[in-house]
């Protein structure tokens, strides 16, 4: 396509694109917006090297001249986005890129990528984490990943979310998540029995160790075998951290668990499940009084899974080009794209509470009172609640390339997330049959969008 | 755990382990094994800088001993594998690593990591593949792949499962698959009008010219312009080289654009079709008679979606210590480990087919007639039917941690993978309750599992 708009003249006409989902991940209340550093991070170093050029000149479909484009190709856009760890929506803008329609269009890959992946998993770890309550989180589903970036990109996105605390070392050389693990059970199986591999673990971790318990049998063998450690570990100075359960019936092992080692003497000792959790298991560890002080998670987080899961369906839509707005046309008017530059308002109520978002014209001032529309469903209308506030959700963070503001970090990302999630409407937190949250655009907008409906319409087939 | 086997003296100590999925994915009849090349690449390559060692030490966890460990840490094991694009079945063993308990126990993350992933993208390639028939297969589904690592990795292990072409660029830079690409409906919408927009498409790229035709409306609009657009290609002396469908009723919308192309006068046109492709989507165009020669292949792909998918669900188990075999334990003794050292043997029919799979301890012999045991139900046993040919599956392909034999390349795999399909019992095949294809174990690796589990259980709770 780069190499189509060069030949026509038009890798200079100026292009905006939005990139946006349609539908909250999981079939949940909400999605939480993740991947931003990352997508800065590309677009400020976009180069081709020496050795892609020579790979794209050799396939033989370019001409040297566009090579040669390629050569000088940088990215010199300007980005609106939200913040990372801000509650959004379907249909909402989560980013904006204005450019040439060369950059703007060539970064589309990338950034749906990197926004699409890390945005399904802080959400899913927000589900998980928010289920999970008083109990924390750590990620460990590097082994099930999709590929060692993939893995990554769990780590920090899932940090986002509200997880704590990650098994991926790497992660944590990168991004300062604090690292955590336990043993497998191939350290059990390597030592003659369970008692003195436990005994093994706890002389090199003395003040860390956490033992895993369902190697041969949790209740008859692990649980017992702990109690040992734990006594004779409090008999040198030191106290046992907890142990894991990675298989059964984890409500009920961890009761009884719980119980044996109140009973001996330990209430401190940390009871860790795992073993396929995810927001789902945990509702049902709680719902028959399961007694887990740390969930692992691991599969169904680091892929995604769950109620239409695995992918954030986001996509990356060219609304308008110089100076005229576009749209996608469908026969579903649902699926129709929002045209033009757009502004992404939050009506907050006086408590701070969330009560609609509402999409703009650029430029256009709206005020609580004002009558917006639902872009699915023009029929229904309703005014923005009086006493609202209405804040602007994106800024501008990159322009002619360059980052408008410093990184922020991971810590500010997860402290956001954790703030909104209190502050959206209650039902929305639901995982079953959620409270659909308020997405209105305004009438300009929608008046601009049924005009271009009928303007494409009209031009069907014409020569 | 590196820590502790240093400080236990266990480092050195001998170990094997085995990498092995329970269940095939996508609950199908089979999986086709991938990743074994990146695997490998891992290996010889793995090392820990300086930096990565700065980064532990902070961490206030090791001793300064350990991390002198570390420095002129590497892998030195020997790895027993299949061939990519071979077919395998739950429970045998991918890959077997022996050396160092340090190096052997190190290494399990990242070959999960790997294989894992690999497998199921070229389990899913081969399921659609298998589906699509005579129609060819493109894989493009960078945009929702779990990061860009993910995007290459699925490229690679679809392109072993079946799939000829990918539109990410960098796999076929770095991979060598030829790539394919169309273009986005922002090129339509970036002009006046959509025949303007393919009009110059079809300027730029007169003998490689696929037309999205979807944007406004597929059979009112998309198709008589395309076909417009044929008319003045071939007055040029160029054709049309397809269109494409990206949404709409994919069945209908192929049929009716095959129609008008062919009452047009130009059957030889290919019809592109994209939007949410996986195998039952086109079981479903195939079963009300859509005419698709090309089948472009996203999201489903590149997240593994499907029954029980978004992951494959591989292990890592510790089979034996110095000379002690080892196994897991479990209440379920369809989930309890194989223990030891094995051999992966093939039972052939005189036809070529598969009849079964066969596991025996390393250095046991095996003939047609002898007995082998279902290892999830001891009471199902069976002769190795007489006439069979008995395949070894696996080779050494790494010692002291260097290739023993030059990389294969992906054309290889990709063929083995589509010769191994026709060998299975057809019933394999199937995408619903498909065919269960026998993997057995000899008596004596029965006999020494049903050992081991009686001596652990004796083990329980003792001091």
């Amino acid at each position: 396509m780069l190499a189509g708009y060069l030949e026509e003249g038009m890798h200079e006409t100026p292009a905006v694109f939005d990139l946006f989902f349609r539908h909250n991940p999981f079939k949940g209340g909400y999605a939480v917006f993740a991947g931003l550093e990352t997508a800065l991070d590309y677009l400020e170093n976009l180069a081709f090297s020496d050795d892609e050029l020579a790979y794209l000149g050799g396939l033989g479909i370019f001409k040297p001249c566009f090579l040669e484009f390629l050569r000088s190709f940088r990215f010199r856009g300007t980005v609106t986005a939200l913040r990372e760890g801000t509650a959004v929506f379907g249909r909402e803008p989560l980013l904006t890129v204005e450019g040439t329609m060369a950059e703007a269009q060539f970064v589309e890959t990338a950034l749906l990528n990197i926004v699409n992946f890390q945005t399904l998993i802080a959400t899913k770890a927000a589900r998980i984490c928010h289920m999970a309550g008083d109990a924390s989180v750590i990620e460990f589903g590097l082994r099930r990943a999709h590929g060692p970036d993939g893995g990554l990109s769990v780590a920090r996105a899932a940090y986002i979310g509200g997880v704590r605390s990650t098994s991926n070392v790497e992660a944590g050389h990168r991004f300062g998540i604090p690292v955590k693990g336990t043993h497998a059970h191939s350290w059990i199986m390597a030592f003659p029995d369970e008692l003195t591999a436990f005994r093994a673990y706890a002389d090199v971790f003395p003040d860390g160790c956490i033992l895993l318990v369902d190697t041969y049998d949790t209740l008859a063998s692990g649980i017992p075998n702990a109690i040992t450690v734990a006594r004779e570990l409090r008999a040198k100075g030191h106290e046992l951290r907890g142990v894991r359960i990675d298989s059964g019936d984890l409500a009920w092992l961890s009761r009884e668990s719980r119980r044996m080692f109140d009973e001996a003497g330990f209430p401190a000792v940390k009871i860790v499940a795992s073993n396929e959790i995810d927001e789902y298991v945990i509702e049902s560890i709680l719902s028959e009084g399961g007694k887990v002080d740390i969930y692992g998670v691991g599969t169904r987080l680091a892929t995604g899974m769950g109620d239409g899961g695995g992918a954030l369906g986001g996509v990356y839509k060219l609304v308008r080009i110089g100076d005229t707005p576009k749209l996608k046309v469908t026969s579903d008017l649902a699926k129709a794209t929002l045209p033009d530059k757009k502004r992404l308002l939050r009506a907050v109520a006086p408590d701070g509470s969330f009560l609609m978002d509402i999409m703009t014209l650029a430029g256009e001032e709206l005020q609580a009172g004002d009558t917006v529309i639902n872009p699915a469903n023009p029929l229904e209308q309703k005014p923005v609640p009086v006493n609202a506030r209405l804040e602007e959700l994106r800024r501008e963070v990159m322009c002619q390339g360059r980052r408008l503001i410093p990184p922020e970090s991971l810590e500010e990302m997860a402290n956001r997330c954790a703030n909104q999630l209190t502050r959206l409407p209650q039902g929305c937190l639901r995982h079953i049959n959620p409270h659909i949250y308020k997405v209105s655009v305004s009438t300009k907008l929608n008046e601009l969008r049924i005009h271009l409906v009928q303007e494409a319409v009209k031009g069907y087939g014409k020569p």
